[in-house]
């Protein structure tokens, strides 16, 4: 059997290979190997992760046992650029020269604070990608996007900078629970819907309580996504079909924060956010009703709705204007004109916009009350 | 004569064009009036620049009389990741999108930091350089090296990210004073002797009150810096010539700033730092006698010398080793086999560094006795 522990594959996005399968982490360990001269190597994970994930990534990569650890708080807030300056200081003090190379365990937040440390310390060093989320497998950790937040806004502060690679170990994901597996799977609906409509119909099968079962879709969601940002490195076209539910979604997350109940995950605001592009790409650009039916109830019937008030889609609308997508006047969507095939840089003006936070603020009511929507 | 101000050339460095002439501004006006669409133009600039620069810049860009301002202190304590993070919340605040475009006004400290800024904000935007000080012209607005920095340490914080194009107008100079001009004469002295002894020679006649003469040596060494960074855009390997100096240099300066004496310009130590290289030249690398004394003469013929404590030799080391280009153990200099020859990745152990800060130590001693130095 142990051709089938070593098995890997590779997989190309723009800059940076993805490894997957079963060997993935065993190719990091290769790669260490092959790294000639003094490289000091440096892990940086937060407290769940380093506790939960870094004593099987030590036994898959014995070459970072030395590896001089860095601790971050869990959480979005660890994305703040005096998390940054903290670990720019940390990086000094333990002596990293220009060839020191950054490990980044965690989910999104790890890996987008991560690299963006990496390519601003000195300039830039090396760093490698190692998600233990699955919104990190399939999203956040490919593509070379990295950044931190700032006044509130998501990733205003960033650039690009490839990691060396990614490798995606699927075993990590025994440590989460369902929210966070939920998290990560509307990303993974949405490589289907913009994208892969056999993918779209395999995941609404999806059981997230068996990982063997959801390997082989994550490992595609992985594809798709180095598939898109290889077109598109720097996201000035095709890589806008990612934005699908986006739009609506970042500002939804960061509405949910800025009150007294629980933020919402990522994956969940882009739930909400995928609704209401959906209930766009039917008024506008022809999804077909029944197809926007369907992923309206699969994605209420996962996700808990965010139960905004009516008077909240101002505010939105306002968030939606720091995004860094957005010219001035209208809004750039991207929009589903059928399962699968999406297209991008529609224009959606802020009364549309609102009219769709206003179906999603009904349908909300309406399941609330058991009522079928009109 | 109408040709004659409009007169302008065009040099390009690695990644973007220099433009050096009578007409330079007059080639900023016509980029901006090049570029479609709804563009926010903001010029940041410290309180100097923008009283003494800034109204001169308008009479030949008048495409920037609407942009917004941004300001900053003077001074390298701007270098800050706070003053980043005001930065960035100013560009949010006034609606700056992917689109828009800064443009840096002022010596090194503003160019390092809004090249900074620009590389970072909502992943990059464009921005153009039109340095104010000598420095500036010569040295940092050139080549795409962007940078604030951290726990003391220059540049540690940065990236590689090109300007649209730095515009070189040398009347701007009017308005500094000697210690400034003598700040940039040290790079341009540096250009002479790593990589154009005719340069070198031109320099040692030059009348730094007469900027008529100054001018054509001004733009050789903008020339020269744009040569070598194209040659190896991210420093790695040739561009290192540029080095000559700066590795003492770089902890001379910060060493100056730690006491409570009134800290040296880049410029100032940097001239302290090729005494020490040039001296190490000779010792190590056959830089002939009678160059060593030419180089030394002259330049403590121009700059104070820096008076530090014999017993400060050890903090000096210990800050070289933050410098960026040191690795572990040894320290790398760039080195002259002769005046216009220079040799890079040169190992000099902590000890002939210890030497040679003597050496430069025993020079000031003797020089403030009026002693000949054996």
């Amino acid at each position: 059997m142990s051709a089938a522990r070593t098995e890997v594959r590779e997989v190309w996005a723009n800059g940076h290979p993805v490894y997957l399968g079963p060997g993935s982490l065993a190719a990091l360990q290769q790669r260490l190997d092959g790294i000639d001269g003094d490289v000091l190597h440096l892990v940086l994970g937060d407290s769940n992760t380093l506790r939960h994930c870094l004593p099987e990534l030590l036994r898959h990569v014995p070459a970072l046992r030395e590896a001089e650890l860095i601790e971050v708080p869990p959480g979005e807030a660890s994305k703040d650029i005096r998390v940054c300056s903290d670990i720019w200081r940390h990086l000094l003090e333990r002596g990293a020269d220009r060839q020191a190379l950054l490990v980044c365990l965690g989910g999104g937040v790890v890996t987008d604070l991560g690299g963006f440390v990496a390519g601003t310390y000195k300039r830039g060093i090396r760093f490698v990608n190692v998600p233990t989320s699955l919104m990190g497998m399939v999203d956040a950790a490919i593509g070379g996007k990295t950044g931190v937040d700032l006044a509130g806004v998501k990733n205003m502060v960033g650039l690009f900078h490839d990691p060396l690679a990614v490798h995606v170990h699927v075993p990590f994901l025994r440590t989460l629970g369902k929210r966070e597996l939920l998290n990560g799977l509307a990303e993974m609906i949405k490589h289907g819907l913009v994208a892969d409509a056999d993918h779209w119909e395999a995941i609404l099968q999806a059981p997230l309580h068996d990982l063997d079962a959801l390997t082989p879709l994550i490992e595609r969601s992985a594809e798709i996504k180095c598939a898109v940002v290889k077109e598109d490195p720097l996201d000035l076209g095709h890589r806008k079909v990612l934005n699908f539910g986006h739009t609506i979604g970042h500002a939804i997350e960061a509405h949910s924060w800025e009150g007294a109940g629980r933020g919402l995950l990522h994956g969940e605001a882009v739930a909400a956010g995928m609704i209401c592009a959906a209930w766009l790409s039917w008024r506008r650009d022809g999804l077909p009703r029944e197809e926007l039916d369907r992923i309206t109830d699969h994605l209420l019937g996962l996700y808990k709705p965010y139960p905004f008030a009516a008077a909240d889609a101002h505010r939105l609308i306002e968030l939606m204007r720091h995004d860094k997508k957005n010219a001035e006047g209208s809004f750039r969507f991207t929009l589903l004109h059928r399962i699968g095939e999406a297209v991008v840089d529609q224009r959606i003006t802020p009364a549309q916009v609102k009219e769709a936070l206003e179906h999603y603020h009904d349908l909300v009511r309406h399941r609330a009350q058991g009522e079928e929507v009109p």
